[in-house]
């Protein structure tokens, strides 16, 4: 298990290590996995590069999370892994993996949680192995994340802050005072290193990673205090994921806290997490401009806060200003001769007012639901219109086949923590995600087979996306194109909620006419239009031109439905490098808020550090929207 | 290990049981364990009681909080257990005791967690045994705490609500509108069934149990805020108790929260803690009187509410006024000619305003030693008047000696979490606790011997409590004379703060006479004098009478200073049924507030769901104040 390879062979040097048994023999799972590691950590420790891919196999891919890479990213292939390794070996001098715990062994695969070590910092991740075609074990996927810095660790656990100093002298300051004296100065005498644009859930999470890093930074937000972009939604809006999977860093919700919360009491707990979390966060500051002066790489970011202009001079920039921020406003004949209340769905007020009244809702994801179905709780004569086919998956079939195995109190019982969590989901690579996806989406098919066959009577468009792999693979890929049903759906099927097809032709003073002539009177017209591309903020904010240099954020290049090639390999733009130099951009559910928060901020430690970043891959831009 | 005692037998059964064994032959200690339970079981089943006091020790000790007794108290010895048992055993039924692990064996005494039900409820216990003088194994301390109550378990983990109805229905009333009509009504149409008269840490967590047992309740306090007890006090005060030791139910502080925590911190804390849990608080709010109607069993809470003056009528009273809560304001000759200020520590503003002038504190306990430290830091002329030997640890040999097995990342890393810690402190009986603290303290002195040395060459008057055991015996008997230093003692010793003997024989226009002569002139005298029995505010809001029929709140009867005798056993009058129906206290630190809320709030949610709550051994008054 410790055999040294011998460089000078010119033979894979995989062949003759321990590891190269067949793995049905009968060596147990942890000698094979303990072997294959020894192999790994020597091939790394020689910089062979040939020898490590020969430890991988055919299909193989290692991501990387900021660990090797200053990037996130997916090799795929041996020739991927070795263009990674032949890149960034050198520099990031990967070493000493080792499992933390026994590894374990499902159907042919072994999998292994690992720690490991690169010149600057500790990482920690995770390996699954199995017979390659010619029945040796090999890697399959490799997952490298780092955590911490070596000499910059946070001060967590054994590492907390004492509060109190326990000698006394004559000056020293309180907490208070000197909380106080940051507030005073913060974007006036001191200048923020970071600038964070939004205060949602992600803007806050990566906020707090920040201040935990000690990087200086200012979180700016338009609305009067934290957790008013949740408040000011529909008021039956409650979260669609669940609790286990909706965590932020550092602080869990309890143990009482609803599956499902509602919109109100996720924005108290964001306004208390901004607070003892210790935020910079400036409330009712809108960001009027933006611009990046290349020479002295320096941002100047013009901010109103609350009346008062002020211009904040950070070295980096990051949009957070939500990957569902920008509203798409369609532009239909006729909007300008309606007589009734027009609407994009992130303006719609709540149904209390609409009471009597005939509402019609473009779209049929889960904006369009979820306030057909609140104005028909209310009174409304509702129509929603579906222009194109949409995926509805119940929100407890969602929760026990898509998310249980992770994220519930099963998966508690079962050991996986949320951070397990997010590791294991991080753990599978884009390129096949799918195919772990599909036979969840057959199982809930089969489960509920008797809603879609409602859903089907009544006419309604279902699909399970381009292929069949569901929901979390469309919100990966576009973002859009279901629903979460929480009790909607059947009142589309019942009729309480009726239902159009075809596309708006146009609209009259009084109603929206569809292609195919059909008139739905309207006193409202609701667009559940969805959203567009974040880059859209850049343009409105620093340029069209540097909107159009990073190009458009999300989705994988999978070419499916709103999601066009060629495929990246990662979310387009998040959380990572873009072309322009200095922005970033954060953001996605709270999932993804709380487990990319951490790369996002370890990068902008390392610049604010000035522990050197080559960016391996620096993704190109296909599309600019 | 399943051996049925044979009730008519006669002989005491342990005798043949496979428990009887000696402790030392060579039975596993697991196995031993079984055999004892098992015959305990067997023994509580035959509703024996003799068999049951037989499998106790000469020595044995049986605390109860609220399993059995519906009360916090310690049965001791086997008269004592057989006291208890022949009350309660017959209503509660206390049965089905298993280890819920593997026990442990350490210098002879088996240490076991325990699960059982009675007939209400589900409880969590604590078991020791050890060899008696026979040489049989047999109990030495048991303790039996009440968690949940079957049919009423709490929304937490699998329970927890789902937040989310999946089925949409006019009228449907979200989350936010129920909280604003439960404010709006409450107290009004809807009356509380539990007043709790003030809102620190004590209330709050009182409040946060009763929220998640459902029980209809209000948290009255003066100030403007939640916090604000915390932040009114002088500048540099942190928690003298560590993180570890001071979480509050259901919501830990995270994992980067300072060891010690400062004021305005956990202010803000507290604030925050009290919207998420959804704690119905009034600040703003003072109780002008309380009276209680016999013949309705109801009281009538008059509060005076910003300015608005309601009446509320609740079943239930709860005092979570501060067990350090009502100051001792000395009343010495010449307070009324004594031209510059004076003030109790509780109101002392802080040290900004006397730099340079000259100020004496009467008494050196932790407020004198706080206040003396920070108005030094701001260069004041500060003189200490010691009155009385005190008691002095240095924070940081407390932290790691006192409480480091229990409360702390090293206990953490041991599995020892703040529940299990509060259990294991909870099982050491407090008649022989002082016997567990004593070495704790002989290691203490000699660690830190230079310190002492120090202090003693200063003429600092220094003990270690009457029988040596301590900083905790200190708190629990008395809840006065000790310091936890965290640095204003070596300014004590150094003579930067300088120190004063005697009792003050009166006050002239400018300074302060000791009994010796001495002469202290004064700018502002500080009356660091502590604080009195809780049952003083009783008397300010309900009445004298009642004052003395509940009698003096905490301490054990020690018969040590400041503790007189009877022994009682417990904590008196703390979160337990006292002789005025319906009223009860709560309080103590952090820790006490966490753990014995659940207790406090179990016994008012039995009494709010008609359980039945037959008191045993309801404590006797020995003293009024």
């Amino acid at each position: 298990m410790t055999q040294t390879l011998e460089p000078d062979t010119g033979a894979a040097p995989v062949e003759q290590s321990a590891s190269s048994r067949p793995a049905t023999d009968g060596t147990d799972a942890q000698a094979r996995a303990d072997a294959w590691l020894a192999d790994f950590n020597a091939a790394l420790d020689a910089r062979d590069v040939d020898a490590v891919t020969g430890l991988f196999g055919t299909e193989s891919f290692w991501r990387d999370l900021v660990a090797l890479t200053w990037n996130i990213t997916t090799a795929e292939g041996r020739d991927g892994i070795g263009d990674l390794l032949a890149a960034t070996l050198d520099q990031a001098a990967p070493q000493a993996f080792e499992f933390t715990e026994p590894v374990t062994e499902t159907d042919g695969v072994i999998e292994g949680w690992v720690a490991f070590e690169t010149e600057v910092g500790r990482g920690k991740g995770h390996l699954r192995l199995k017979a390659d075609d010619d029945g040796q074990l090999r890697g399959w996927t490799l997952l490298t994340t780092l955590r911490e810095f070596k000499g910059h660790e946070e001060g967590l656990g054994e590492r907390r802050p004492q509060g109190v100093e326990h000698q006394l002298a004559p000056g020293r300051k309180s907490w208070l005072e000197r909380k106080q004296e940051e507030e005073a100065t913060l974007g006036r005498e001191q200048q923020p290193y970071v600038v964070v644009i939004g205060g949602g859930q992600g803007g806050i999470a990566l906020g707090a990673r920040l201040r935990q890093l000690g990087v200086p930074h200012v979180v700016l937000d338009k609305h009067d205090r934290p957790g008013d972009q949740w408040r000011g939604r529909y008021k039956s809006l409650c979260l669609h994921d669940p609790v286990w999977y909706d965590h932020l860093p550092y602080l869990q919700f309890p143990a009482n806290w609803p599956v499902f919360a509602p919109k109100d009491k996720i924005g108290d707990w964001l306004e208390m997490y901004t607070r003892v979390m210790e935020v910079p966060y400036w409330s009712k500051s809108t960001v009027r401009s933006a611009t990046y002066d290349e020479s002295s790489q320096t941002w100047r970011v013009v901010v109103d806060r609350d009346g008062e202009q002020i211009v904040l001079e950070p070295k980096h920039l990051v949009f957070a200003t939500g990957m569902s921020g920008k509203p798409n406003l369609p532009d239909f004949p006729g909007m300008d001769v309606f007589s009734g209340e027009q609407q994009h769905s992130s303006q719609h007020p709540g149904p209390e007012a609409y009471e009597g009244k005939k509402v019609v809702v473009i779209g049929s994801n889960n904006s369009a639901h979820d306030i057909c179905g609140a104005l028909w709780e209310h009174g409304a004569d509702v129509t929603m219109v579906q222009r194109s086919s949409t995926h509805i998956v119940k929100s407890a079939t969602l929760m026990d086949i898509g998310l249980g195995d992770l994220y519930s109190e099963r998966a508690l019982a079962g050991g996986v923590t949320t951070e397990k969590a997010d590791m294991i989901f991080a753990s599978l690579p884009y390129r096949i995600m799918h195919e772990f996806q599909i036979p969840l989406y057959e199982r809930m098919k089969e489960r509920d087979k008797d809603f879609y066959d409602r859903l089907e009577a009544v006419g309604f468009q279902h699909d399970w996306g381009d292929d069949g792999s569901g929901l979390f693979m469309k919100y990966l890929r576009r973002g859009s194109g279901y629903y979460i049903d929480v009790g909607a759906a059947d009142l589309v099927c019942d009729g309480k909620v009726k239902l159009a097809h075809g596309q708006v032709d146009h609209l009259t003073e009084s109603s929206v006419i569809l292609d195919d002539g059909t008139e739905l009177p309207a006193d409202l017209v609701v667009y559940a239009t969805g959203y567009g591309s974040m880059n859209g903020w850049v343009a409105d904010i620093i340029d069209q031109a540097t909107a159009d240099k990073v190009g458009k954020v999300w989705g994988l290049g999978s070419d499916t439905t709103k999601d066009p090639g060629p495929w990246e390999g990662e979310q387009r733009n998040m959380w990572k490098p873009t072309q322009q130099e200095a922005l970033w951009f954060h953001g996605g559910n709270l999932h993804q808020s709380r487990h990319y928060s951490l790369y996002l901020a370890l990068q902008l430690k390392a610049r604010y550090e000035g522990i050197p970043t080559p960016v391996y891959r620096l993704q190109e831009v296909h599309h600019t929207s």
